[in-house]
């Protein structure tokens, strides 16, 4: 089983976490949270998102949240957006990464955006222009790569054919998402796989959901491809509140924590990143998706050797 | 990305799931629940445990349930026993397939049991001599198999041994527990694959909980190992009411329904699973972990046409 050495986990709990919370978090308390996650050893955080306030009034203030945050020169601040307006809110703000995002299904992005795929990548050309001019790094995600509520299955040529629009347009860090936990591991591995055999420049991210329960399976198969950047949300934030099934993005301090025990290097202390997820717990004042929370870390990593370990196995 | 085309799932709510419920379920019921996964295609069902009614009131009319349920030839009924007085009830119930358990801990047989490894083990020698004169086929069970909740880390040595113990007892039919959620992936994989190299000729199994959000990632660790059975419970069940973060067994629901999407055979109908995994929740009165019970099955499941898509693929 052939797993890497370390791995990179971004915080999406600033942005895709709390985007669907009933209860709206300050910027003063988003920057603190911001913050707090980055001293903990996070060295990629996703801060919020520059759309319509009207459609994310959750995310309304990133504006101020990206004026706000301490900024460290070894982390990455990114922002989403979708389009030119998008990007000018995150140059302005000071934010000097971005993350473009078109949905691989096309009833998606009439839902989401209501626009057409080739309208929203469309969209894209004036926005690169602009963080080409402004020397912002773009990267792009591609949501509901593994799967469409509406449309079910997503032909995997579909994806790899958006990534190659990506790329043509100078984009190589590409984020696959499992927007609705429709994933599943022999998919996320096949996917993976050739996504880093045709695109082996790209830097691929996996944004994995536990909706169905198979995000840390997903993950696994997906570090057998060779993945090694994963998104991840304190407490396992992410679902939405008015429908109890949909489960959150997966839970940082459960993904370091499986990593901690296969010895996979996070850079992320997870008594840290537990007490924080417990502190957001409260914040959005309901019960969260995350395991470690609920059952606490394995007694083996707090008492174990971990070199005898290694020794032995 | 070796997995295998099809594995056997041993249903185990009616012994793991049900012990630890509150509400007791009549043994009519019971009888119901066994028949019912029966016909939804299960091949391996674990009715019950003839220990102590005292320390388990809610599997106390197991000998009931053996008597009650529909036998059919092609199905093993198993029940769970730790001793002598155990394979007498069984025999006298006409159980003709029990798993003799015991844990990798010293400190949890204590606490289980009341008694030493050794003492356990020496317990075994009376019920698989009675066993073998009675025609009783014996299994094994190694509990904590991955991790103990008083001693942490369980050396892969000690499992093997007692791998090694069972084989001498004349048992080739053995199941590695992760009693309480503490396996991780390359640990399963690493011990999975090291059993099967050193007793080609037993059948393990896995049994696996998902306390840590590990379980499914386990389980495809395993598969990858080359093991193909699981232990799994309807609904989720079988984490401890009285413990809020003690979370149950792998859901069969959720391990069918990854197995459909993988294309990995399991020889049971997943809607029918669903169907009695509702009824089970709604018998033991609360919210269960089961993912597809609260999310529902995925739509490519609904909508894909499988040859297609694995042309597709």
């Amino acid at each position: 089983m052939q797993l890497p050495e370390s791995i990179t986990i971004c915080e999406v709990g600033p942005r895709d976490g709390l985007q669907n919370e009933k209860h709206i978090l300050s910027a003063q308390r988003k920057i603190e949270l911001i913050n707090d996650v980055v001293n903990a050893g996070v060295k990629v955080v996703e801060i919020g998102s520059f759309v319509s306030p009207k459609a994310v009034p959750q995310l309304a203030d990133t504006d101020e949240v990206a004026k706000g945050i301490a900024r460290r020169p070894e982390v990455e601040y990114r922002a989403l957006i979708s389009n030119l307006k998008g990007m000018e809110r995150a140059i302005f703000a000071g934010i000097t990464k971005v993350k473009l995002t078109v949905s691989a299904s096309e009833s998606h992005n009439k839902s989401n955006w209501n626009r057409s795929t080739t309208e929203v990548i469309r969209g894209f050309y004036d926005a690169m222009e602009l963080a080409a001019k402004s020397g912002l790094e773009v990267s792009g995600a591609i949501s509901t790569a593994f799967g469409c509520p509406f449309e079910g299955n997503i032909p995997r040529k579909q994806i790899l054919d958006l990534v190659q629009t990506f790329i043509s347009m100078g984009v190589t860090e590409i984020s696959l998402s499992d927007t609705t936990g429709m994933a599943y591991p022999s998919q996320v591995y096949e996917v993976g796989k050739r996504a880093r055999e045709l695109f082996p420049s790209v830097r691929f991210w996996l944004h994995l959901h536990n909706t169905r329960g198979l995000a840390m399976a997903n993950m696994l198969a997906g570090m057998q491809a060779g993945i090694v950047r994963f998104d991840a949300s304190f407490s396992g934030l992410g679902g939405c509140p008015y429908a109890p099934g949909a489960s959150g993005n997966v839970a940082t301090e459960d993904v370091i924590h499986m990593c901690d025990l296969i010895n996979i290097n996070t850079g992320i202390n997870l008594d840290k990143m537990i007490e924080i997820a417990q502190e957001v717990r409260q914040d959005v004042r309901h019960e969260t998706e995350s395991f470690i929370l609920k059952a606490g870390k394995s007694l083996v990593l707090s008492t174990r050797d971990l070199d005898k370990l290694k020794r032995e196995v």
